[in-house]
This record gives structure tokens, sequence and C-alpha cells, in this order.
């Protein structure tokens, strides 16, 4: 037995390896594609260009090494090995992501540079510039870029390293996609090259959607990776609230959905039932509960506000769905409808579905925690009958129960902690609290005047920012990926 | 095996019985000890004597139905039916209690009645009463009275009926209490008296200091029996703001502390080792905890404020602990301390030690946390290691590990909800995160300027204090043992 799990996690190590590969040319790839802002600000004589000259090098280096690194094919990574190359990349990557910011002309310094590459690859979206309007075209297809790459790296993450890892009860989510192992490899290759068409041709879809709804195609396009990404970047200050067009939040909400739904089940769809996607649990939990809450806020916002009915239903739905589904998007300052501060801090933690580009807690955490919290009142009514955990109708170990109340655990005991962090600087309790609440989710915005929905993260003072680019990191790689690091036993007899 | 677990519930039963028959003489002597305000009201010549006499036969006449209801020894109570009364005795108890409020000559309301006799008999200690230097002594001997008689109920409630029910991991403490299966009723009897008598003592010599402190014996009695209940009513609106001498506070911490500790280890410790109490794993947790927040807090205020250090380490002392051991009392706004209403609300969560009668979440449960974390951490490192959870140097079977995490989720969906509850009322973000909060936890003091450390809850919506009244029951029946009737399993086959 032991035996056996130990070569199916051999297997799994060197799978990581192959994995790793691949993001090494995924850089090489997303090098190439630094030429884009290169080009677009060229095209303006934005001297900026050569930034991305520099940027796109820096890259191509690190994506050179990682697939240098992992040419050995038969090089097994240990589980350490694995972690360690997880919390590298994603601690790399935002800083060279930064290096476009901080050299730009537009006078940004190196903690706001930073602060809006990890916001950018996390897919967060919380932003610390204003006047986007006066921007060179490069930068900002450069923020959207950084949210388009975050968001397939996050897919990729959550499909392939995290279940592996065993991270948070992820994996729940190892059979979904490696359940023959005797072709391990002809299906994940299949796999990633399929999740990276239906990346890319939602997004082409999306922009053309957003071109038909009235934006110009600049906007379009840089929307369109922000939303796919649920990172909720925009290229105007107001967010969404800047277009007029009454169609362009209704196209925002179906590809916001688009990206929070499980990516390997698009791929099960094609060529066979196209509505397989529908009959998942996960899935339709999350479509539930966002119909119930937007029916809910629709209520909300239409007994406190002056709103029509259908306005209120319009609003509520686009920024409850843009919350929920971790974009961040915003039309309007929904802090003022009476009292919905707190319902908008908890939609905050709820999230998409795994492998998807949502952040936050996500649905079968929650469809989990639900027939957990079931088994456990029947066990007290009747103690000696077995009741036991169940999702989507399978029975599941209490090692994955032990693994998502840990999770949970900790998100919690980092909010909290995260939360005391930024009050020492002198951010008043609201602002903390939501703050805290909104890097770890990866959401975006928060609440109250300084960084609520017409708000930006920009008025901070510097340690904030840096403590709120480690939440949204934390919160990205599922806390435990990072917090492994702090055990002693990580850096023993290594 | 099965059937020996069948036995020893059956033998649990009947002491739950017991119990009740025990609870039921209670609740006569509290009928005899409501002669007390009676005569403190006749002596002033307050007509308020007559609504305490009637109060006194309703609590006759609770008790003695069930002193017969439990008069059969050969009676087993089921463990619905176990449920069913502890939330009955809970619910019923604080509509008794709320009737001296409602019929004296003070003009208050049902349901601010209602609600101070249930923030009394759950020992949290919001109040919705101002100008209580006016009030007769009877009502103000009733507020004490009613978090005292709470208090020994709570431990009596924690000690032996919660482990049996099996909620919230407190099953943990059985072992504490009953670990000599052979002789339970004799111990039981003997841990009853044995509990009984401490409480009576540390509430006496509590009095005494509080009266060589400066106190007036009136004033000294009452701060006693709220101080050792971890309660925090007082008789003045500006708690323990209102007394000048500097002794006072410490006595208070010294008794807080005493309240907080687990009341079993004092019987242990009578005639063996007096130290036993300190030896606790609990114990020393929840003290190392309470040192290193006061050092904390005392910073904190020296750094934000004007004070002295000495003064900023005696109030960080006073209310830190207050808040800790879930007392409430309070000797100045620390809200006003720049950011440190996030480190309180935090605070709020913290509890003292099992079998107290400090509510929250408890010491025990963060130890047992604590532990699965390091063991999930060390796992996600070494998948085929073993480690265990550990509790006080024993291991912890799963079964209580996830009965403690069901707990912890409970407890934050419920405080998620109440607070949502709260804010529709057009409570703002803080007041209702807070309010819900101090509820939940049986502590007192909220956040901001209507429920903050310096006002009260008089001025919320009806509607609100009857949504706190219900989550202090909640909090303080560990959740379970009222969400146990909301499954249609417990309904079932009755």
């Amino acid at each position: 037995m032991i035996n056996g799990v130990r070569i199916k996690l051999k297997v799994a190590c060197w799978l990581v390896a192959r994995i790793f590969h691949v993001l090494g040319l995924l850089l090489i790839v997303l090098a190439g594609v630094e030429v884009i802002p290169l080009l677009a600000d060229l095209a303006v004589g934005n001297p900026d260009w050569m930034v991305f000259a520099s940027a796109a090098l820096l890259t191509l280096f690190l994506g050179m090494s990682l697939l240098l690194a992992t040419a050995n094919r038969s090089h097994r990574l240990t589980i350490r090995e694995a972690y360690l190359l997880t919390a590298l990349l994603w601690v790399m990557l935002p800083l060279f992501g930064a290096i476009p910011f901080y050299f730009s002309a537009q006078n940004i310094g190196i903690t706001d540079a930073v602060f809006e590459s990890v916001s950018g690859l996390t897919t967060t979206g919380s932003t610390v510039l204003t006047g986007l309007e006066s921007f060179p075209p490069g930068l900002l297809l450069w923020r959207s870029m950084l949210q388009w790459t975050g968001g397939i790296g996050i897919i990729v993450m959550g499909v392939a390293i995290l279940p592996l890892l065993r991270v948070g009860g992820m994996q729940l989510m190892k059979t979904e996609s490696s359940d023959t192992s005797d072709k391990v490899l002809p299906r994940a290759k299949e796999i990633a090259t399929g999740i990276g068409a239906t990346y890319v041709g939602l997004t082409l879809i999306c922009a053309i959607a957003y071109g038909l709804g009235g934006m110009t195609a600049f906007d379009a396009v840089n929307h369109a990776m922000t939303t796919i990404a649920t990172g909720g970047f925009s290229t105007h200050d107001q967010s969404f609230g800047y277009f007029d067009n009454p169609s362009l939040p209704w196209i925002a909400i179906l590809f916001m959905i688009s990206g929070a739904l499980p990516f390997t089940l698009y791929l099960k769809s094609i060529g066979r039932d196209p509505l397989v996607v529908f009959k998942n649990g996960q899935v339709r939990f999350f479509l539930g509960f966002c119909f119930f809450m937007v029916f809910v806020l629709t209520v909300w916002a239409w007994r406190t506000t002056d709103l029509t009915p259908f306005n209120a239903f319009a609003q509520s739905a686009f920024n409850v769905i843009s919350i929920i589904s971790t974009t961040g998007f915003t039309t309007t300052d929904y802090t003022l409808w009476g009292g919905a501060s707190v319902v908008f801090l908890i939609l905050t933690f709820s999230g998409g579905c795994s492998g998807s580009t949502a952040g936050s807690i996500k649905m079968f955490r929650y469809q989990l925690m639900w027939s957990f919290l079931k088994s456990q009142l029947n066990r007290l009514i009747h103690p000696h009958g077995v009741f036991p955990v169940t999702y989507d109708g399978h029975e599941v170990s209490s090692d994955i129960v032990l693994s998502v109340t840990a999770f949970l655990g900790l998100y919690l005991v980092t909010w909290f902690a995260l939360s005391v962090a930024l009050s020492i600087s002198g951010l008043d309790f609201q602002t903390s609290v939501s703050a805290a609440a909104t890097a770890l989710t990866n959401v975006g915005p928060g609440l109250g005047p300084v960084i609520g929905p017409s708000g930006t993260f920009g008025p901070l003072p510097a340690i904030d920012k840096w403590l709120l680019a480690g939440g949204m990191l934390l919160g990205r790689l599922e806390l435990f990926t990072l917090f492994v690091f702090i055990t002693p036993r990580f850096w023993r007899d290594l």
C-alpha cells in the first residue's frame, strides 16, 4: 500500500517537473507577448517602449532558466522542491512585472510598482494608480496582460499543481483532472493545450462582444483580458462606471461568470454534451448562490436607495457577480446602500469554482463544509449513526475534510493578523478589515471612503501596500503553499 | 464495543437527569435568594418588593416542576430530551429573570427587560439601562444576581452537560471530570458541592477585597458577583471608571482571572498541591496569552496616547483581561487608542478556560487548533508521516478535532449572519460587526460611539435587541445545543 502511494507520489513529482517545464515555456511566450505593449508605445512615440524591451529580455531569461532546470526529463522534483519552485515563481514574477511600472514615465515609486504588479498577477485588481486615461497605451496594456497571464497561471496551478501538493482540500480536485493514471502525460498535455485554447478563445469572444457593445478596440481588448481573468483592472478610473452603453455590464456579467467556472469542464463539454458544465454540482451551487445574492441585493438596493427596480437589479447583478467571481469591477458605490457593506464584505469570501481564475475560498469548500456541518449535527442526535460527508454525491474522507477546515482556519487567522497589522499603521476599523479581506481573497475593492468602490489604494502608507501585496500572494497560493516555509520541518534534513 | 458505548451513554443520560434534578433544586434556592432584593427594596421603601415576591413565586414553581419531572431516579433522559431541557431552561430562565425589570417602577419595556435579563444570565454584561445610580437597590442587586446565577449555571453546564452532549469538542473535557466510571454519582455530587462552595467562597473573598479597596458594601457585593461570573454588570454607568481607588482595578483583574479558570481544578488543588492549577496546560496557555496581550496593548496605548507607561500598563491590563475573560468591565474608551479597535474585536473571540464562567471560543479550542494546524503543515511536507494532534500531551482523536472545527465554522457563520441581520436594520458596519461578536461571545461592550465602552445598547432598534439576545443564548449554549433543533432528524421518530 505504502509503496503504491510512494510510486504515485513520484509520478506526481515528475509531473510537477513537467509542469514547471511548461511554465518555463509560457514565460518565454510571455517575453514574446511583451512585444505588444512595446509596439503600442512605439506607435504613439512613448519612450516607455525601451522599458518593455528590457522587461521582455528579463522574462525571457527567467523562462530559459526554468526550461533548462527542468530539461532533464527523468529528474523528479521532491515535494519540497515543488513548494519552493511554486512560491519562488509567484514571488519572482511580480518583481519582473513591476519593472515597466517603475521605469515608466508615470513617476511610479517602487512600492506602487510592486503593489500594482502583484495585484495584477494575482488577478486581485486593487490599484494604486489614478488618472489612467492619461496613461500611455503600453502601460495600460501591460496591466491587463499581467492579469491575463496571472489568470491562466492560476488555472494551471489549480488544476495541476495544488491538487498534487494537497493544499487546502484541493486534492479533492485530483480525480477530475487526472483520474486515469496509465496515461498521465498525454492527458496532461491535452488538458494544458485545451485549457489554453479555451482561455484564448473566451478572451477573443469577450473582446468582440465588448467591441460590438460600444467599447473602443483598445478598451475591448483590455477589459476582455481582465474580465476572463476575473481580475478587474480597468483602463478608466471609474472602472465600468465609465461606460454608458447599457449592454456592456451584461456582457461583463456573462464573462465574469465564465472566468469563475472550472476550465476543465469546458474541455469535457467540447464535442460532447455542451450542457455538461451545468450538470456539475459546484457550478450549480455557484450559479444558485449568484442568483440568490443578486436577488437579495436587488431588494436591498431597491429599498434603501431611489433606484428603480430594474436599475436596482442591474446594479446588484453587476456588482454582486463582480465580487463573488473575485473580479472587482464596479459601476457604483454599493457601500452607500444602507448597511450593505457587511454583505459585500462577506461576499468577498465566497469566490468562484475550483480550477477557475477566481480567488477566495471557493464554492467547493462551502459545499463540503455544509455537508460536514450537517453530518456533525446529525451525529449529535444519533451518536452511533454514520453520516458521511459528501461532495458531488461521493463520500469524502475525513482527511480532506480536515484539510479544508485547516485551510479555513488559517484563512481566518491570516485575515485577522493582516487586519491588526494594517490597523497598527493607523488605518480605521473598516478600512483595515476590508483591505485585508479584499487582498487575501484577490477581489479588489475594499470598503470605506479610501479603498472603497470609488477610491484607490494609492493613499495608504507604503508599509500597508507591502503587507497587502503579501496578503494577495498568500491568498493566491492558498496560504499553505507559503506557510509550509515557516515550519521547522521544512528546513530539516534538506 | 457498540454495546459498551450504549451502556455508557445510558449512564450519561441518567446523569443528565440527575443534573436537572440538581438544577431544579438550584432554582428553588434561587427563589429563596430572590428574597434578598425583595428585602433590599422593602428596606428603602421601594414598591418593587412586590415584583420580587411574584418573581420568587414563579421561580419556585419552575424549580418544583423540574424537581418533580426528574424525581423518578430510574428515569433516563434520551439525548434529545437532554437537548430540549437544556435549551428550554436557558430560554425560560431569562423570561423569569425579566419580570422584575418589566414590572419595576423604572419604566423598562418588554424588549429591554428581556435583553437585560438574557445579558445577565448569559453573563454577557451588555446593558440597555442608563442612570443606574438612581435605580432602587433591589433592581441593581437583581441584575448582579442574574449574572451570578448564570455563572454557576454555566460552570455546571460546561463541566457536566456539554461534555456528555459532545458539543463543540467539549467531550475533550469529559475525562477531567468523570474519569472513574465506577463511582460516578458520588464524584458528581462531590464535584457539584465543591464547585458551588468554591464559587461562593471566591465571591465572598472578592467582596471583602473590594470593600477593603474602598467600595461601599453594596457596590462590593454587586461587583463581586459580576466579577466572579465574568459578567460585567456594574452599579454605575461608568462601569469601573467610576471608582478612584487605584487598587480596585487590580483586585478586579485577579478575580476576573479566577472566574475564567477551570473550576474543577480548584477542587483538585484543595488539600493537595495548591499550585496544581498552574500546572494545567490550558491555564498556562491562558495566562501566557493574557500576559502577552497586556504587553502588546501597553505598548500600543503608550505609543498612541499621552498615557504614562505605568498608566498605559494599568489601563491595558484591566481592559484586556476584562475582554479576554469575557467580563466586559471597562475603565476607559480603549477604542480611542489609534487603531486598537480591531485588536479588541479579535480579543472578543478568545475567551477563558473550559469549565469556567467565561464565554467565547475558549483557550482549549485554540490549543487544539494550533496543534492541528501544525500537524497539517507537517503532513504537507511529509505525506506519509504521522503527526497526531495533541492536547495537554495526549493524542486527540480526529473526531474531536472535527467537532471543534465544526464549532468554529458555525461560530463564524453565526457571527456573519447576525452581522448582516443587524446591518439590515441600518446599523453601520462597525456597530453591526462588533455587536454581533460581543453578543455571541458573551463579552459585553462593542465598538463605536453607540455600543462602545462608553455607550450602551439602549439606542438600538428593538428588533436588534431581540437578535442580540438570541445571539447571546446561541453563544452561551455553544451553538450546537440550539442548532440541533433545526435538523429535520431531530424531529424524526420523536
